[in-house]
């Protein structure tokens, strides 16, 4: 078994409390960006020239540990580069087994059908029914030592994933029950508690898997869309990349964007801006190209015309008071 | 593929949209009285002597054809009766590929990791982590055509699995949250609505789901365990069995059959009475043995100490108010 850790806990007492038998190894896996194609395709290049196969790949960490372990996973079976997968069922076979543990709560990766992933031409992950993990641990307390801010964000990527998926046209009664339940907890966390409890760690990780079975069956939506591109050109992490956008969406998302800033200035966060200001017209249209190639995402949000409502033009005011 | 369908299906549409292909077979299963492990056994034998092994076994109808479904998989790989496997966690190997398309909503047998079975000593599933489906669909169209006296026993089957887990000392965050969701989605169709109309199957269905997630990771509690004797003895179904003693257990969850008789009354359903008036000693103490044996519920509902509190005694004036 080969556990991939967050090199956040190099060191800590978490990496010593991990089971290591026989040939079981740890690798940190290294998240100060989010995950890139070739990191996956480097460490399944590894793991295959070391021990020819693997019996499981178990991720611990954030949503970057948890999407490095899915994709590496599914590189140990499947040929080529994990950048020729970028997109929706384009893998054709199961990878090891795989586990996932979070030590974050919001990002829904440990039950999403996907792995984000920035590769050569996009920011776009892995999705399809081979992605799952096959099995999953959920403990609050290994989230108790998250930093405040990190885990504000995070935990916004949960709320947003709510408001998305229950604002959005692919919404059914499954998506719903499970968004309606992760946005209430968020609310219980985020709106109501005045100082942050056990309660609120077992509460906010279970919004995360909810929220995250909420998108699984629907999909994300402008939120998502328009923070891809500022990771893929900025390396803008998902969760504060998603709050900086969400900030600006009051036309798609009034209720949720106006709920959204009463959280961040309840829970004292600054959400960063002006980090579009000194882009160029080559950028700007990079970040519109990996943005607009999300068109789940905008269907989801706009409908089927989405193409009419969202032009160039409109995309690039938005970035550009981001 | 074999398709273990309903026999309330025979001759009905249903029967003919299933795509039969090449070697797939359709098996109408007869759940005129709740499933027995000597027809668990006898489903997988003549599976076995007819084609060695099978792909996969496709559950569709109630809640009996989804256990029988459960059941024969794991009985095409495990050896002996499937009678050696009622208990936690005796099955060892997993079973042929499983798929549940439930026609009635309410049990939560989609999601389970039990079969109820009827075996030679007692009325007890096999509860393993290899008992859960491998896929399930849910299409609550598929449910339009249920009675309604047996949708709403169904039904009530859920939302005393909610009052069961919410009101347990097994109670964590997890089952919580999907208890509380379900409980709020059987309100919505059985409190609130004054019809029936194609949302209540929609809400019925998710509730169903959550229902019997939230009890996968805690437990059920009086009701099931009382109930559980009624069926090994009288051959009572289950949703009914749960209706008739959850009507007379004020004592252990009052605000809940407050409100459970609220739905008896509003949706018109008669509860049948005196169903124990003309039992022998010998009757009495069979139900009493097969009640008592289901440890985990009773110390679920009433703790560690649950021996002193439910006594003989009381559970036979219990099961004389039936």
């Amino acid at each position: 078994m080969i556990f991939l850790v967050d090199h956040f806990f190099e060191g800590k007492p978490l990496a010593s409390r991990v089971p290591l038998r026989n040939n079981d190894e740890i690798i940190f896996v290294d998240v100060t960006l989010e995950p890139k194609t070739t990191y996956v395709d480097k460490l399944a290049t590894q793991l295959k020239e070391k021990f020819g196969t693997v019996s499981g790949i178990i991720g611990i960490g954030g949503g970057s540990a948890m999407d490095l372990a899915k994709a590496v996973s599914l590189m140990m079976t499947n040929p080529g580069s994990s950048a020729d997968y970028q997109g929706w069922d384009l893998v054709k076979l199961p990878g090891v087994y795989k586990v996932g543990i979070p030590t974050l709560s919001g990002t829904g990766a440990e039950v999403s059908r996907t792995t984000v992933l920035t590769g050569p031409t996009r920011k776009l992950g892995m999705n399809s029914d081979f992605t799952p993990f096959d099995q999953i641990v959920l403990d609050p307390e290994l989230t108790k030592d998250a930093p405040v801010n990190q885990r504000f964000y995070t935990g916004m990527d949960c709320y947003i994933h709510c408001i998305e998926s229950l604002e959005g046209t692919y919404l059914n009664e499954f998506s719903k029950s499970y968004g309606e339940k992760a946005l209430e907890l968020c609310r219980k966390v985020f709106v109501d508690k005045n100082n942050w409890d056990d309660e609120c760690d077992d509460q906010l990780m279970m919004a995360s898997y909810a929220g995250g079975m909420s998108i699984a069956y629907s999909q994300v939506g402008v939120a998502h869309a328009v923070s891809y591109g500022l990771s893929y050109l900025l390396g803008t992490k998902h969760g504060i990349g998603n709050c900086i956008v969400m900030n600006h969406l009051e036309e798609y998302y009034p209720a949720g964007v106006k709920e959204f800033k009463y959280m961040v200035e309840k829970n004292n966060i600054e959400i960063p801006a002006g980090i579009c200001n000194s882009l160029s017209e080559e950028q700007f249209n990079a970040m519109m190209d990996v943005s607009l190639g999300m068109k789940p995402l905008w269907e989801n949000a706009l409908g089927k015309d989405w193409a009419t409502i969202m032009t160039r033009k409109k995309l690039r005011a938005l970035y550009e008071k981001l």
